[in-house]
């Protein structure tokens, strides 16, 4: 299997999207023009973002159960229709063929490509799968006033394949993959109490304290992302993660399988609010 | 100041009240009638039971102000009028001088008396407040299957003074006290949910992890309560505690005060279920 890469493609020099207020049509319509190719961070900043696989539907039942079976790590926010490509829940005039700024394709599990839209490799049985991201349930924290280390030094979040078993459907299992946010024990029972809230962007923490309870041996060389230090009164919170159903989706060597590429979402028209549960 | 001692005298050996589903009035009115005089652990065990203060109303004002200030340790669930011992909004017929099993009495700080009833010592300006007691939130902890060690072990849940202090009113002060339980991770992410729907019982936890953080030297060794073991793979989890208040106001030595005895508190109406904010 291909690992997961952290780079990512700067942005076309020439674009400038307004970010944080700028609406989450505007990013689609420049990830569609061919303006847009790198990261939807800080783009639409309002609005939820979520991660994108399309499969063949001949694996999409198995794919919907093991979202179904994995709501920690696969809260599904929006499935397509085989072969249409809009999801007008998510957004008015989505097109997932071309609304994210940069694709990955899989072959047999393998990275082939990394196109700007898969409009060539869209087909009537394609059926698209987009998963919460936890940019919302960040939003809300930093909106509460929590300090995030890996915001504050602009890096992207560690990530850890943990010792912890998804619950497996069809050709789809694999380790739960987390993400870590060292967090003083205050701010980590405030943010059981803020994430509790966002069960479609992975919800509360599935485990805090000791990182080698859940199988993970070095905190210090996270599997994905960039590595965050944990000052001495601090524990480090952990909430299941969105790698998850990638690194399980590229286990099963599909004969094709797309996801965005890491860090270019896509972008919803809903705001991060229309999420909380309660 | 008088240590507030676990010490409880047995239940009169004649007296068999039903516990689980007997009433909150059968238990206020067996000690109301002096068929009971021991703790009330247990008994009407679907109802909400709470800790009493009663102050002469020259201190009532800055008591009430320290328990607003301070919702953790100290939520209200009631306050009488002056020189009235009924609580209508907790209980058909309560009446704070007799429907307690035990009291204690402080004159100047120090514990002069543990009668069974405080009609003699009652006045005028008199005021009585009712605060919530953990009791509840353990309900709703073992409801949801989380094991409680203290209570498997049928011992008092173990409490500590902290380095965090209260805000002052008037003479009343001190440090916040805590009561923990051992909790692994995930479970201890759950109580923090479970609790966080019931502010009216100390809600969420204040803290968890290295003891040492909040000011705590030796986790073996509690200032009111039993130690209890927390084994590899748990957490410590801390709650603010009632015994706050009652500490706060020995420590105020006043010139008389009323409080229940460790453990034989009032038993309410109100079901647990009435107390969730959610």
């Amino acid at each position: 299997m291909q690992p997961l890469a952290n780079a990512m493609p700067a942005n076309d020099e020439s674009i400038s999207l307004p970010t944080g207020a700028s609406s989450a049509r505007e990013v689609r319509q420049a990830a569609r023009a061919g303006r847009l190719s790198g990261h939807t961070s800080g783009l639409a900043s309002a609005h939820v973002q979520g991660n994108l696989v399309i499969l063949p539907q001949a694996y999409a039942g198995d794919f919907l159960r093991f979202c179904q079976a994995n709501p920690k790590p696969c809260p599904l926010l929006g499935v397509t229709e085989a072969g249409d490509p809009s999801l007008p829940a998510l957004g008015e005039d989505i097109d997932l063929r071309s609304d994210l700024p940069r694709y990955r394709v899989w072959r047999g599990g393998e990275l082939v490509d990394e196109p700007t839209d898969v409009r060539t490799l869209w087909r009537d049985d394609m059926v698209g799968f987009v998963i919460g991201c936890s940019f919302t349930f960040e939003h809300a924290l930093l909106a509460e006033g929590i300090a995030l280390r890996h915001v504050a030094h602009g890096r992207n979040v560690a990530m850890y394949r943990t010792g912890l078993q998804t619950v497996p459907a069809g050709p789809f299992s694999g380790p739960l993959v987390v993400s870590m946010r060292p967090l003083r024990a205050a701010d980590a029972i405030r943010a059981v109490q803020i994430t509790s809230r966002f069960p479609a962007v992975h919800g509360a923490p599935v485990h805090l304290g000791d990182p080698a309870l859940i199988g993970i041996r070095d905190i210090g060389r996270p599997e994905y992302g960039d590595a965050v230090e944990t000052m001495p009164d601090e524990l480090p919170v952990f909430w299941a993660c969105g790698v998850t159903p990638q690194a399980a989706l590229a286990a099963a060597r599909l004969p094709l399988a797309i996801t965005h590429a890491p860090g270019a979402m896509l972008v919803t028209d809903l705001p991060h609010h229309r999420l909380a549960a309660l």
